[in-house]
């Protein structure tokens, strides 16, 4: 195999993957959404700061778990959340 | 159900997804390492601009398909690539 055919290989699990990770996403939202709808309607509070810290405690031993850098997958949380808590705000107003 | 009650079940459905992220993550940073090496080893450049924004395009529209906000599904990309060029770089070194 060519350095460009297994190049290709590679680039077609990477689209494998990132569907599926689009579709995770997506569901993810659809109950964080859900969230915000109940966040907003009983009043409670946007976002909950232990609830994140346990998040990211987990998720850095997920990933170091499954060989992923565990500041990246951090990043990567803080990252969703802060695009969920966006979307919380946008639902109150 | 009490509002606290659904809003646990909701988070117990977030922490399973968030798992289902993390492995799906971690192998597609295993399929982009072997990239990395395979570019670095042929010299091929470390960033391609034609293929990310064919991901980019693939990616909004499987995100509009899924319900899911496109701007984010490629916020997202944007973030995930550019933390691989950085590995890239550094794979050089």
């Amino acid at each position: 195999m060519t350095p460009q055919e297994k190049l290709n290989q590679h680039r077609g699990s990477i689209d494998n993957l990132d569907a599926a990770l689009i579709n995770i996403m997506a569901e993810r939202f659809r109950v964080t959404k859900a969230v915000g709808v109940l966040k907003a309607e009983n009043d409670f509070p946007p976002s909950d700061p232990d609830r994140e810290k346990r998040q990211v405690e987990r998720l850095r031993k997920l990933a170091t778990d499954a060989n992923l850098d565990p500041d990246f997958a951090e990043k990567l949380l803080n990252f969703v959340i802060s695009e969920v808590i966006q979307h919380h705000k946008q639902a109150r107003k």
